[in-house]
This record gives structure tokens, C-alpha cells and sequence, in this order.
């Protein structure tokens, strides 16, 4: 078919036409979907579900003996710890067991830097005024918020299929002011990118007019594949190790939870780290609380005692989300390929897809959307300060809602996307 | 029996002999007994054993129906705000239910403080040079901890019988410096007393010089009572209904947790407070997290459904706890009454036991503990920066440790407490 920009005027207002009665047909059908947020559906939760079923049999004990109701043990039992470690492919040695949100963790760690600083800062960060963090774009809004929260001015920098745009990100770290940098490495939120072994060696040895510059490497997703096929499957190098490589070893905090492999409000998550920034973390930690959930970390190494159990459970996970994300690809390429109304990148793990509509236009689309009764996250979302520049991203989440109401969600979405390239056409 | 104060030097030197023969015997028996920690016993644990058992079966709703193991509802579910108001007598409007570790939400509350200020704060906490707060002694070695940490210079305020003595506080409270207050007004630890209504009172009543001053209110022990009878349990006023009444409702905030109802390191916590103090609170804690354990509250509301239930579930506890606690009073009545080696106050409720030893002896008394193999809180503990003026409180921790253990670490400890004072007043 011809694209959009290569129709005259008339073409376009009878592809508008068309448009229009389609959007007619959807609003007579009074839909109410929700494609917003990156929920596990019940059906993944329901793998979880007896997690909890023998404790209480086996006398909720840890490997090394010691009683999780009770208090002790305040940085996580060993054998969770070993599974992180092996999920992050780095070292048991420095990592703290957390309660279920990994962006806690996220946010307590910043809080630490604002209050009382790093152990290499010549100052806490809330006495850096003009204070900065790089963010690549699109990202994640709620790693954007605990930044701009604190104080710091956010800078997007542009995401590529291999990672950040490291030739900016090179030049901006030359400002003293930069202190940080959020990643989503493996499957980024939203585009689903992985980050090149190559780009992973530039962040690990750039050098940062910052001393007390620090990588917030989220490994949201660094099981979360889509196919088994291990040659389809993201695959990080060790940041950690590469930090310490570099000579920059105190460079990166990493964060994982399990989220999104057992109970997105019940799970656990961890905090991996150089030997100096553990020990500032953990002592300041251990003032602020006597420990995470130590029962709730036995239930999680009961479920998914060591890596292979994990993997053949993210396996299950994969075969539950997998047809969820081929429908919405299937459906947006049927509808939108050739058509230069958008574009978008098929990933390979994480739990979103990313469209970039025709520049000037995703608010509006969501908008129209709405309308319609199909909820989409706000155009914009995935920039800092909610603003996409171009507004052109669009994330989509497609792991909550059944098929049948991703085939309908999806198609409601590239008409309006279709509808709104349409008319910007014919307004230019 | 004669008081050691009145006893000769000879009279003192034959009791001191019978004493050091009473530490051979002892030493002897190669004790290894610890009376250090408030925690619950296995069998008060094992009350809360069958938590989880049933979650998979009934599908982990909520009562309105919305799924625990997935996000949302991040402020927690109403029928747990509704248990933990009714725990804190006040009401459900303004509660934020926390993960396992109330301590974790007042350093949280804390550190907004430091970095955002409170809403009606000059400017946040971190900025104000100088910045002081008020501790009643003994206390709680935790919470000195927290504000030590956030560089606040801690001021000990004596703790009486009823509360701390207010005609020092509402002197102390005239310095704008003063930004807040630690309390643990039921049961406080060590002592074990109970806040007057009277003394509430002038807390909520009292002028600040600081706007933003606050009282940390950790209702650590609000419904650990050690008797049955109503007539011998501690009951105190709703602070947040006083504040409000006195024209300062932003004053406080109250804190309790489950930690010593079910499981130590498993439970659930809560912070209530006033709309202005929540709002902000909730809006901060929103940037910071996705929400506590919801699954571990329902857990939680199904063993503990209201607050007869509750009431059921202490009662039993403190049939646990009760015989622990007579047993050490005994043994401390049939050693040191009539000495004048120490003095103690009877709890009825609450997790220790504060004994006073002759000043200077303290340490003394907890070092030959520790040398016999009983393990003692480290003297000094329960006082700001571990500095006790006088050397002579000592926690004493009867919970965890079984009748037998307490029978004799008791006994030890009473003989050291003897010994301390007798070597104490030879040397004068």
C-alpha cells in the first residue's frame, strides 16, 4: 500500500473515511479495556500461588537454622542471596535482600546519597545545587520521579537498539553536577532493547567529573524472556565485574526483584554492590530497620530454590505472555506496516512495546483511545517530567488483559493511531 | 536484712565473700544463657504459624475484591487500616499500612523530613544547623539511634512514672531547634511505664517554638498487656484526637506494628497521622514504592479478623510471656529487696524489665555477666549516644529466653548486681 505521506489529499480523506466508520463500529460496542500499566496477569500470579503452603510444616527455618518469624539475619538469608546472585550473574558477596519493591530500594539508596552522601562524595547530594541525572528515553516514569522528586534536574539522552547514545553520555558526565544515570539494561521500559556488551563497557569505564557518580542499573527484566530459545535471550555481561575492571568499582548499585516471577505487591528484591558501597549501605540500613521479610524470602527459595527452578518457571511465564505480545505485534503490523503511522521494535523479553506515532500526534491518540473506552499510559509518560518532545511514544502493555481483549485494544489503537497520522497529514 | 548503705566494712566484706563463692559456683556450670533482646519466644511465634495456609485456597482477595499478589491499593487494604485503628483507638481515615518494621516507617518519615521538610517546616530538617531532639531516658537505643544518624543532638529528658517530666519538656520545647520528640508511651521500654492522660495532654497542648515540631509516637506495645484483667492494663488517650483538639494537629505521628503479635521479622506496621501530615507523607511514599506486602496483610486480617480477635490472640501471648516476667520479678525480690543494691519498677506490660543498679556499677555488673556466659544489653544502652550519667540501668530482655534459662541468668545477674554494689561501697 502507499504510506500516508506518499497520499495526495483526497486519498488521505478517504482513508480518513474509513477510519472514522471503523471508530464508529468500536464505540457502538461500549469497550472498557485497560492497556496501561505492566501487570502480571492472574494466570501468571496463579504460579505462585503455594508459595506459602508448607511453612509452617517445616518449621520456617533457613538453611543455616536460624528461625525467619524471628528477628536476625537483618541483610537476607544466604540462600536467597546465592539466587540473586546467580540471576544477576555476579557475586553473592555484596547483595541486601529487600522487601518486595526494588524501586524502594531505588529511592532509599538516593535518599542515602541526598542525606548523608557516598562514601566518595565530597558532599551529600541535597547540598549539590543544580544537582543532574541522566535518563535515558523513552524510560521508566517512575525511576524518572524519584529523581525529579529529589532535586535533580533530568536530562533525556537518547536510547538506541544497543543502549544509551554513549557519545553524548560521554560528554555529559564531563559536568560535575551529573551524579547518576538510571538504566533498565535488559529489555529497556518500554523499547525492550538490550544493552551492548560494548555499551556496558563504556558506562563502566567513562571517566565522570562526578567522583561520586553512580549507575542505577535496573535488571527489572533480566529473566524475563520471551522465547526459550536461549539464542533469542538477552544476555548482560556482570556490570559489577566490569566496574571493578574499569577501575571504577564502586560505580553501580544493581537492582532486581521478583516482581514480576512470583507476586508483583508480595515479592522480594535485592540491592548487589561493591564491598565500600555495601558496608555505608547496610550500616545506614541497619539504623533504619531490623530487616526485610524473612519468612517471605524462605517462601520465594521454597517455590524457586536455585536458578534452574527459576528458569524453567520464567519458561512458564514466557509461554503465558508470549501470545500476548505476538498478538499485538501480529495486529499492529496488519494495520499500521505501510502505512508510516508508526513504528516499533519486536522484543525479545520485558513487558512492554514501544510505538513512536507520527511526531505531533500520541497525545492525541491516547485521547482518542480513551474515548473509545481502551486505556493507554499517557503519551509522554516515558520522558521526563512527562514530556515527549516529539509526541510520538506510545508504551503499550499487553501482559494483563486477556487475548480477546488484546485483539480488540490493540486494533482501537492503530485505527487511532491511523486516524490521527491521517488527519496531521491532511492539516500540514 | 540490713541495706549494704548500712552495713560495716567487715559486715560488707563476709557478704562479699559469700558472693564470690556464689560466682565459683557459676562460673562452674559454664553457662551460655542471653537475656539481651526483646524478642517473641518459638512459642509465641508458632501462634501465628498457619498464617499463610489458606491464602491459595480462597484466591487472595481483599474485601473489596481486589488481588493482593498484584499492584495497586498502595496504601493498604481497608479492613487492615480499620484493625490497626482500632488497635490505636482513633480512626481509619489517615493510616499507611508498611511492611514487617515500624522503625523503618519513622526513619522514612524522618528522612522526607531531612530532604523535603514537613509541610509546615521553614525548611527541611537537613538545613537547620543545630538541630536537637528530645529523648525521654531510659529508652530505646533504636530510636537514638535514628535521629543520631540524621545528625540531631540528642537531649535526654528523665522518664517518670507517669511520662516524661513535662515542666523539662515544655522548657526544652522554647529552643526552635527542638524539632521533635521520641515516645513510647505505653509500656515504655525499658521501664515499662504507662503516659498519663494528663501527661498526653500537655504533649498535645504544649507551645513549640519549632512549627513543625513533631512527637514520634511508637505505640510499640499498646495492647501487650501482661494481665488479662482490664484493671491492670495500660490505656491511653488517642494523641491524634488530643492534638487536633489542642490546635495542633500536625504534631504527631503514631506508629505501631505486628512485630510482636505475630511474627518479628514477618509482620505489618502502620503509620496513622493527620490529613495534612498524610497527604504528604503518601504523595512522597508514592515516588518511593509500589506499595507494601499485600498479600502478608491479608494474611494478617485472616488470622486476626478484628479486634476481639486480637484481644484473644494477646491474651494468649501474655500467658506466655506473664510467668517469664513473675519469675524474674521473684528472683530479683528474693535477691536485692532490702539491699538497696537496685531498684526496679513492676511492668504490666511491654517486653523488659529497667533495673537501676548503685550508680557507677552498671557496666561493672553487666561485664562479670557477660564473663559467666550470661549475655546482658550493653549498659548504657538505654540512654543517647550509649552514654548512661549515672552507670546504673540495665535492660533486662525476660521473652525469649525459657523459664530455666531466666532462673538461673537471674540469679547471676542478681549476684553481679550484689557483688558490684558491696565492691562499691568497700571502695568509698
Amino acid at each position: 500500500m502507499k504510506s500516508y505521506k506518499e497520499m495526495s489529499k483526497e486519498e488521505l480523506q478517504a482513508e480518513r473515511e474509513v477510519l472514522l466508520k471503523r471508530v464508529e463500529e468500536f464505540r457502538a460496542m461500549n469497550l472498557s479495556l485497560n492497556m496501561t500499566r505492566g501487570k502480571p496477569a492472574p494466570d501468571q500470579l496463579d504460579m505462585s500461588n503455594h508459595m506459602y503452603d508448607n511453612l509452617s510444616d517445616t518449621g520456617f527455618k533457613s538453611e543455616d537454622g536460624s528461625d525467619t518469624r524471628n528477628y536476625g539475619v537483618p541483610t537476607g538469608l544466604p540462600e536467597v542471596k546465592r539466587l540473586f546472585a546467580d540471576i544477576l550473574r555476579t557475586s553473592a558477596d555484596h547483595i541486601y535482600i529487600g522487601n518486595g519493591s526494588s524501586l524502594n530500594l531505588m529511592f532509599d539508596s538516593i535518599m542515602r546519597a541526598m542525606v548523608f552522601g557516598e562514601h566518595d562524595s565530597p558532599k551529600p547530594w541535597s547540598q549539590v545545587e543544580g544537582r543532574k541525572w541522566l535518563c535515558p528515553v523513552p524510560g521508566y516514569d517512575r525511576h524518572f520521579k524519584v529523581t525529579e522528586t529529589c532535586g535533580f534536574e533530568l536530562i533525556p539522552v537518547p536510547l538506541k537498539e544497543d543502549g544509551p547514545d554513549m557519545d553524548i553520555v560521554e560528554e555529559l558526565v564531563k559536568d560535575p553536577l551529573v551524579l547518576g544515570m538510571w538504566n533498565v539494561p535488559c529489555y529497556t521500559n518500554p523499547d525492550g532493547y538490550v544493552y551492548s556488551e560494548e555499551v556496558c563497557k563504556r558506562l563502566a569505564s567513562m571517566k565522570t567529573a562526578a567522583p561520586d557518580f553512580r549507575l542505577y542499573w535496573d535488571n527489572a527484566y533480566c529473566v524475563h524472556h520471551l522465547y526459550n530459545d536461549e539464542a533469542k535471550q538477552g544476555r548482560l555481561p556482570d556490570i559489577l565485574g566490569l566496574c571493578e575492571e574499569a577501575g571504577n568499582p564502586s560505580r553501580v548499585y544493581e537492582f532486581a526483584s521478583t516482581s514480576k516471577i512470583t507476586f508483583a505487591s508480595a515479592g522480594i528484591s535485592c540491592i548487589a554492590c561493591n564491598e565500600e558501597n555495601y558496608k555505608r549501605a547496610v550500616k545506614l540500613i541497619g539504623v533504619q530497620t531490623i530487616g526485610a521479610n524473612k519468612v517471605n524470602q524462605l517462601a520465594h527459595i521454597r517455590l524457586i530454590p536455585d536458578i534452574d527452578a527459576l528458569k524453567a518457571h520464567m519458561s512458564k511465564h514466557a509461554d503465558k505472555i508470549r501470545p500476548k505480545f505476538e498478538l499485538t505485534l501480529d495486529i499492529l503490523d496488519k494495520e499500521l506496516t505501510g502505512t508510516g503511522a508508526a513504528t516499533w521494535h519486536k522484543p525479545l523479553g520485558g513487558y512492554f512495546i514501544s510505538v513512536f506515532t507520527v511526531p505531533g500526534t500520541a497525545k492525541d491518540v491516547v485521547a482518542r483511545c480513551n474515548e473509545l473506552g481502551v486505556a493507554f499510559t499517557p503519551a509522554g509518560a516515558t520522558y521526563p517530567y512527562g514530556n515527549d518532545p516529539d509526541d510520538s511514544n506510545i508504551r503499550v502493555a499487553p501482559s494483563f488483559p486477556t487475548l480477546e481483549d488484546i485483539n480488540k485494544a490493540v486494533e482501537v489503537f492503530s485505527v487511532c493511531v491511523k486516524l490521527s497520522a491521517v488527519e496531521k497529514f491532511l492539516s500540514i
